[in-house]
């Protein structure tokens, strides 16, 4: 924990806009509530500055703060999110068809979009008994160790691949290496058969199939996927199902 | 339109996160992306200021630019955006109940919190053939006019009622008064019945059935409806179909 001067400000720095969006930066799935010490300590800004920025984004409703006096995320700010283009187009288009594969499957499925080098999920769908994942609806995932990651780096611009591989890469939890060679292999394969199949044993077995969804000039925009328990079906019974709905999607775009 | 001068700033005024975060106001449901000049007019900003603003945005990603030069909401602010309690922790546990209501009707269930004077759209799942509404997922929804947002309004502090009742209302876009007694009515109603039944005309003849979801502690704290064609059903053997899931949230919260 970095010890913070009361009261000092740097004398030259990030400007305020950008001071005062970094204190958003301090949120994440595990840190969804902050009180102020742990904004200050976790966006590296300090107390006295995160107090009056947190003030005035109270005040306009990007922030919140709950009964204890911690801060969160406010729902002006979700308001304004749902607003993104990338996100809200999508997902108006692909909720129904998402919806026939859901009823279909009962297991999950997932709609997501690269942003640099990861992917973000748009949308998921959940069956009731569905198998416990990962995922959640606006959270990052890894490029090279998601279905639907792959299949948005297979076809992501060369610098972004390139950046992406030379990374010392992993599937986490498991801590399994995952090496430039094969993950080159698993993109020219997503490429080739323009669907990727991915197997994980964590939090249980699981098998994802993922495919691209394309905008109206072909390129990809975003990835399908279905997640669903290990050896409960040949992978690539999956795939027709898929490639029909993101065509829809993709048509629709 | 207002003719601003280039560079000319106030001597005083709203400090600058403020005047950031306003031009975050300028975007709503038919004003997704802005030119410059349209940013600049629709959040009253100078030109000058909302170009040095907009970059700080850019820059942290609050903002994208499309291919034509426009700005729009950036994909990390639906990022941030998702990890507000209020709407995540509710979608989270909502979700895998609304997918069954929706399998049953094949029509929209819609999931709604109050933000102040207004009811915000945190999910909706519509089936593939379902008619068409007026609602958006993050958009807003009239308290007075809605089936959700009757329901928030009947549970809300006595203020908000207050100033709810205070205003000039109608149905929009039928433009059909709802005069201060009818919404009182509307409002004892919904407390003695826990739920609302809401008929509208417009886009076409549809009829709304809302309920409370309450959290540990007793307390409203979003709408659960279902949406269907008039005259397909009785409203009240919807009733119990949405108490059941409510209950099912209300417990999971």
């Amino acid at each position: 924990m970095t010890v913070l001067t009361r009261g000092k400000r740097p004398a030259s720095g990030p400007p305020v806009v950008a001071r005062a969006l970094g204190l958003l930066e301090a949120f994440d799935e595990v840190h969804v509530r902050l009180s102020l010490t742990e904004l200050s300590r976790r966006s590296g800004t300090p107390v006295s500055s995160t107090a009056r920025l947190a003030s005035q984004m109270l005040a306009w409703g990007a922030l919140e703060r709950d009964e204890q006096g911690r801060y969160c995320v406010g729902l002006r700010l979700y308001e304004v999110g749902s607003l993104c283009p990338r996100s809200h187009d999508l997902r108006e288009v692909a909720l129904p068809f998402m919806g026939d594969l859901a009823e279909a499957t009962r297991q999950h499925v997932l709609l997501a979009v690269r942003e640099a080098n990861v992917a973000l999920l748009v949308e998921r769908l959940s069956g009731h008994h569905a198998m416990p994942v990962l995922y959640r609806v606006g959270g990052r995932l890894p490029l090279h160790s998601t279905a639907v990651g792959l299949v948005l780096l297979a076809f992501a611009p060369e610098d972004v691949q390139a950046e992406v591989l030379a990374q010392r890469l992993s599937h986490e939890p498991e801590k399994v290496a995952v090496t430039p060679r094969s993950l080159r292999r698993s993109l020219a394969d997503a490429r080739r058969e323009r669907a990727v199949v991915l197997r994980r044993r964590v939090p249980q077995p699981t098998m994802a199939v993922a495919v691209p969804i394309t905008d109206a000039a072909g390129r990809v925009v975003a990835a399908l996927s279905l997640v669903v328990p290990d050896h409960t079906t040949d992978p690539w019974r999956l795939v027709p199902a898929l490639r029909t709905t993101a065509a829809a999607i993709s048509r629709g775009l």
